[in-house]
């Protein structure tokens, strides 16, 4: 008999994700510094990073001078940002100076353009320590990673931003940089029990990678606090995409504020969600209406059932649309590195693009500006909408079957996720739910540019409501 | 006593584009084929890029094996497109797998990343052969270039995309790929007596250079049936920016249309119109108006008016956009190269973004959104709108005055280019004037989305007037 792999149960109750912000006070006075902290973040990635593999590459020793220098600046009282020293997880697909940018892919082994992304360039002018790259799927796309989810290393930890997920959920950095395109950013917040804020389209500066007109950089994190603070740190120091506003909101994390009304959305996702996780949700959903929460829903409000019928076909949709964006760059790269992609990657890509052709696009654009300005509908009658962030916790991935096509999804169901990338609005993830001693989160989405709104019900939602276990 | 350079006067109504479509005919009866096309674009190269300095750098053995390659296929009656054989300059700020990519810069000595940019790459789908990489200016900024004017070698060619419009201007190639970001594009047209587009704001894809929200890749050429076929063969491969429609037309290049009103817009560089370029360009307003074509002007039209008080403060407005935008990049990349960067655009990047601030650039995209509405105001009571496309002709260029600041603009003055950019407009230059014996612009601007419209227009000017001399 082989034994299986240590299993650590997830209990969102007891779980505490690690935070930075608390550590300030003791920065000052000396007690603690963020030479020290880092120190603590290597000890845990010394100890579960064999397992659960989160990081390409970490730049350590780069990552104790920089450690050092902050230690300095928190000594004198002159800290560059509330997250200086901050430890941080780059995701792979971002260019960062003194490490390579693989991108999870074969044909860009050993790329390092020696220049960092606007989201990096930003951080460490606020004083944040880029420790590592975190392990991306292949150019962000369906091709599962080598990474494994912290809870349970048999399972997935989600994608494409599987290490910056695994990574804070392993409690080996406060916080990390995550990319969403489809269900990059939500869906691995969820499998790992980490805040994840996925922000309006445009609004952190996506520096080099703009190729895409429905992709976000955001932020995992272990605690709301340090998400909005890393999140607000690059916008004000980046700015948003170029011709957009950047992320609005307070220097500080905006405090807990209860909404008036709630919207809850089913999606077309809502079929595949496992029994379990649903009425996990559905006791979420309860909590709210009980604390006097007015909660709109399909039967009893025409505008959420408009809004559900517009949303049909958001999975294809948005996936027609990032597979075209992407097909020129990608088939460039495989003509050069014809074995280079992962044929699930093909597949996805290629085929999907084919199929759409430039016609098809230019339509699903204008599907997506009518299910956009269907979703605008909502902006008055509710503070925010309320969904699963993923259709239940990480499932195994055991491979694909032989002499079938490769899987289209191994990383998990996007269908909870497809609805905010594509209408451009912030999403947040409240890690509130245990589902088999695993983790599953609930997602709050806002409207566009209310992502301190957004943020601030959410924590709301982690602060009052009572976690849940099913 | 020295002897000055040898001028060559320019003659708008005798001088001859170097023309590709036109030889499709005799590729197919193999009295000429793509193979002869190039070298005779290479014994002109050899004969004048030693004073004009177009180019950076030439694939002159990959030109042509490709021309060999189109020369079969056009024997078969099998070429990829219209331009298959096509010889053509790639401006040096975009990306080209088989040549490096320095960017007038010199922190980019040796950079060669090894893939193409979106519009090279749909250039090879069509089968152009892409000979060479053009000089730009320094990161398509203000800084001059070594490139001269292919009309009198002591005047500049224009900027950013100096190398493109003297590369046809001087008939080295029947088009060139440009970018324009102020007035990078239709300046140096104006300069070199070359036709140019550039497209509605995100209609050709931009690949990898999406970093700025007014920017726009385009195309000069020696007539106005290779821009556009050069064009929609790009745009029809690559599309356009991701999220946006792609250039909207015919496969076969728009035939001329005589519009029915247009307007004269005078915008704030009126004034610095010298008074021979006036000249010319009232004299081509008569011919229009004679022609029986309704003439729009300021002290007749209150919309005309409305929209010229919009256009006051353009070029500053547009400066800081650009300026904000880069300023992230530039920076990163001064820190890693301190004398990278030319005195002129660290002053006018750095300091230009640093005055404008985050709250300044967010004001100025209202203030474009709003300037944009007023020029829609035209759309139904104009078919277009003429300017002229610079000045005047090509400016000496005979460097900084020791002791003062660097001049703002050694590349010519872009207060008649900024319009079209901030308005994400299509405009296309006619080369239709001589001033001095230089080649002068007239400019044909059209409302978004209708860049065919606007090239029929164009060539009916150029095909219905008499061309000018003053």
């Amino acid at each position: 008999m082989t034994s299986a792999p240590a299993v650590v149960r997830y209990d969102p109750a007891t779980f505490e994700g690690l935070r930075f912000h608390t550590a300030a006070e003791a920065f000052r006075d000396g007690t603690d510094s963020p030479r020290e902290y880092l120190e603590r973040c290597l000890a845990t990635i010394a100890e579960r990073e064999p397992v659960v593999r989160a990081w390409v590459v970490r730049n350590e020793e780069g990552a104790r001078q920089q450690a050092d220098a902050s230690t300095a600046r928190w000594r004198r009282g002159r800290p560059l940002s509330p997250i200086d020293g901050l430890p941080i997880g780059i995701k792979d697909l971002l260019e960062t100076r003194d490490m390579p940018t693989q991108m999870g892919c074969k044909a860009f082994a050993g790329n390092f353009p020696r220049r960092d992304n606007a989201a990096v360039w930003a951080l460490r002018q606020a004083g944040a320590i880029v420790l590592g790259k975190t392990v991306t799927t292949e150019l962000g796309g369906p091709e599962p990673s080598p990474t494994t989810n912290p809870f349970d290393p048999r399972r997935t930890p989600g994608g494409s931003s599987s290490g910056s997920g695994a990574a804070v959920g392993a409690r080996m950095v406060p916080a990390a940089i995550a990319t969403q395109t489809g269900g990059s950013l939500m869906r691995p917040a969820s499998f790992n029990g980490v805040w994840g804020l996925k922000p309006t389209q445009g609004a952190i500066n996506r520096g080099e990678r703009q190729t895409a007109s429905m992709t976000s950089h955001g932020v995992h994190a272990g605690s709301p606090e340090d998400m909005w603070l890393v999140a607000i740190a690059i916008a004000s120091r980046a700015g948003g995409d170029p011709g957009r506003p950047a992320l609005q909101g307070p220097a500080a994390p905006p405090p807990a504020r209860m909404p008036g009304t709630v919207a809850v959305v089913e999606t077309e996702a809502w079929d595949r969600l496992d029994p379990l996780s649903r009425r996990a949700f559905e006791q979420i959903v309860d909590q709210v209406e009980a604390s006097g929460v007015r909660v709109l829903r399909r039967g009893g409000d025409a505008v959420v059932e408009r809004f559900e019928h517009a949303l049909v076909g958001v999975t294809d949709l948005g996936s027609g649309i990032l597979a075209w964006e992407h097909s020129w760059a990608f088939r460039d790269i495989a003509a050069d590195h014809p074995d280079g992609f992962s044929a699930r990657a093909t597949r996805f890509f290629f085929d999907t693009a084919d199929r759409l052709g430039a016609a098809g696009y230019e339509e699903s654009l204008r599907t997506r500006a009518a299910v956009t300005a269907t979703y605008a509908l909502l902006g008055p009658r509710v503070d925010a909408v309320l969904l699963p962030t993923s259709s239940g916790p990480a499932p195994v991935w055991a491979g694909d079957v032989p002499g079938e096509p490769p899987a289209r999804w191994p990383t998990g169901d996007p269908g909870f996720n497809f609805p905010s990338s594509l209408l451009g609005a912030p999403s947040v993830n409240v890690p509130l739910m245990g589902v088999d001693g695993l983790p599953f989160g609930l997602q709050v989405m806002g409207q566009p540019g209310t992502d301190a709104h957004t943020v601030a019900i959410a924590r709301w939602m982690g602060e009052s409501l009572t976690p849940v276990i099913v």
